[in-house]
């Protein structure tokens, strides 16, 4: 189960490195990009640049706990 | 010297804060982000966004470094 699990991970690795750039953008950092900006725009916090950073490495950590537990959250 | 910086500074945030969101975020995060886009479509890290929250911190960190010591790079 988590093999085959590892080798599907792999493979989506693989097909993004071939997508174009937009595309590839889109799946992968876009989504959260868009959340960060919302909420500094929102909170407009002192260091913005800083705030935005921290926020999408949250996010990439969550992502890739959720993801090596494989839980389903629905 | 250093107060009259200070207070230029401050005063700059404070309108920062008064913009509509687009110009707030053209003015605060957009430009390191478009190079940050740049790098990560470009180099397709194993954790892309991971790659892009570091390089925003580290981006963050050496503005606020060149700020404070008000140095010319040119």
């Amino acid at each position: 189960m988590e093999n085959k699990q590892g080798e599907a991970s792999k493979k989506a690795r693989i097909e993004l490195s071939s997508l174009p750039t937009r595309q590839y953008l889109d799946q992968t950092v876009v989504p959260a990009l868009l959340t960060g900006l919302n909420m500094i725009a929102r909170e407009r916090p002192a260091d913005p640049l800083a705030a935005l950073g921290n926020y999408l490495l949250k996010t990439a950590n969550d992502k890739a706990a959720s993801t090596s537990h494989a839980t389903t959250t629905d």
